[in-house]
């Protein structure tokens, strides 16, 4: 949950008087999101999401988050429109951070989601990754190797606090991932991000995805990667061969894969859960006691990665054969 | 912030289903009132307020939070109105809590009150105690004298540990308040936590009373103080006498005090500041570490005590003589 930062109705009016959508009518914190502060916005216009942008989030990647989400909705992939100032600009100032107001997404995301899900996020999952292609702007990923490596050195020398043995079974995983990334494969916007909260539905039908604010550019397979990761376990750590296998089914049917995305997808999925032990590590060994965000447990993504690491094939995953 | 409860969208769906309010759109949980958990939900009738009573809320007090503010707002009073189920109840169980669904008010809570909010407020705490009146329920205030004994019980050993001298200074007030506590003031349905988050406003119009969850019958005259407490103090604890002029008239312009109310007003202060004094002061010693609730600082009320010590009668609160 997260509100860093609570504003007065006069600081929120004044905002509000840059924009085209009537008059305040209210605004609520929400529990939603971990790096920003959001609100339910109520105007003359109707409901909205106010999201204040934290110090985790750089003010100069904001064009390309907000570009992105109306590119892709103005490309029928639906997600959240930045609403547009009367300057033409998407973002403003408001209680010394930058500020957007986007439209509000009916829809709940699935607290206990099923193969059904599953496909439907491969299928999202794909038309995202078509419809970014044209995109005009870049982003890195800071989260890719060189990124994970320096979270490790922050947190390598206490790594055997969370559990004995820890540092020793990833500085492994780092041997095999550094010399074996992979290079080349078809690339481009990804959403880095997608997990259960990030998408919502009415009933089984996908009404959209959410917080683009991980997105970068970087391959595609590694998008799908990390959405096995976050949608086909379940709660007692095993993976789910059906949900594995619809979700994969779901991407396929709008982007099949190339070969050489096949063969990497255990090591990207590897790489994958690496990179979300990594955060979950450093915010469980950095975090400040008392924040109010809930810090999550690196361990559930120890054994994400150690159950990778056995996998062959991607056919394990559920990848049918072209 | 108060999210305790996390509920699933097939559980809320399913609750919602005793309703005539239209299929689920969304929920997301808000980060509004300390007790309960709270959520802005959407469904095809409109937004509305989801509330999961917790612990510190007794199941068998519903039917009188509730119930008042049914009764409330019938006689004009503008509170959220709790939507009755098919089965004409106004609770049902969710998550294994009891849980109700209340119109959604809009409006803003003052972060910054003026003298025209605290006018206002005062106003409209009148209405509310006269519109109470024929409030067939009653409800004794839990958090009255004796119960604020048993608070003390389990603070005094450590209330040095706030301030040193705080034991001995908050012993005295118990001698005085115990043995002057007045009898016999008009009394009726109080709100007893009509904080300024607690009050919504458009502008400077007051658009609603929010949170009866404090709801009991006591003295009106305490509830007033309560206000004098919650709205009249600056931050650097300078109690405005612009703004208690301002509540005073507010109150006194729909339902004149009587001599005998005016007469004891410093004395209901000084309780009503002990008494959030106290209830802070239980949490800042007992509240879990960690928790995602904020603490709050007793010593406020501290302040607040030792300015009304030195009251010697309502005019320096800006009583008007009548």
């Amino acid at each position: 949950m997260a509100v860093y930062t609570d504003i007065t109705e006069a600081e929120l009016a004044a905002f509000l008087g840059g924009y085209d959508l009537g008059g305040l009518l209210s605004y609520k914190g929400i529990a939603e999101g971990t790096e920003n502060s959001n609100f339910v916005l109520h105007t003359g216009a109707g409901p909205f999401i106010l999201t204040l942008y934290e110090k985790r989030v750089e003010r100069s990647d904001l064009p390309f988050f907000l570009g992105l989400m109306e590119h892709l909705a103005k490309r029928g992939v639906s997600c959240p429109l930045p609403v547009r100032r009367r300057n033409g600009e998407m973002t403003g100032d408001l209680a010394g951070r930058p500020a957007a107001i986007i439209t509000f997404l009916e829809g709940m995301w699935p607290r206990r989601p099923t193969p059904a899900h599953c496909r439907a996020v491969g299928e999202a999952l794909a038309r995202l990754h078509v419809a970014g292609a044209d995109f005009p702007l870049a982003r890195p990923n800071a989260l890719s190797l060189p990124g994970w490596r320096t979270l490790w050195d922050g947190c390598l020398a206490r790594a055997d606090e969370v559990e004995p043995g820890l540092g020793a079974e990833v500085a492994a995983d780092f041997s095999v991932l550094e010399a074996g990334w992979p290079r080349g494969l078809p690339a481009g916007v990804i959403h880095a991000d997608l997990f259960p909260d990030n998408v919502f539905f009415l009933g089984d039908r996908l009404s959209g995805l959410i917080d683009f604010y991980f997105a970068c550019n970087d391959f595609f397979a590694y998008d799908l990667a990390t959405c096995l990761n976050a949608w086909c376990f379940e709660r007692d750590h095993a993976f789910n061969l059906t949900k594995g296998t619809a979700l994969l089914a779901g991407y396929q049917s709008v982007r099949p894969l190339a070969p050489a995305e096949a063969e990497v997808l255990p090591l990207l999925a590897r790489g994958s859960a690496l990179r979300f032990m990594l955060t979950r590590l450093y915010d469980w060994l950095h975090g400040p006691d008392g924040a109010l965000v809930m810090k999550r447990d690196p361990m559930e993504y120890v054994r994400k990665l150690r159950f990778h690491r056995a996998v062959a094939s991607a056919s394990e995953y559920g990848l049918a054969r072209p």
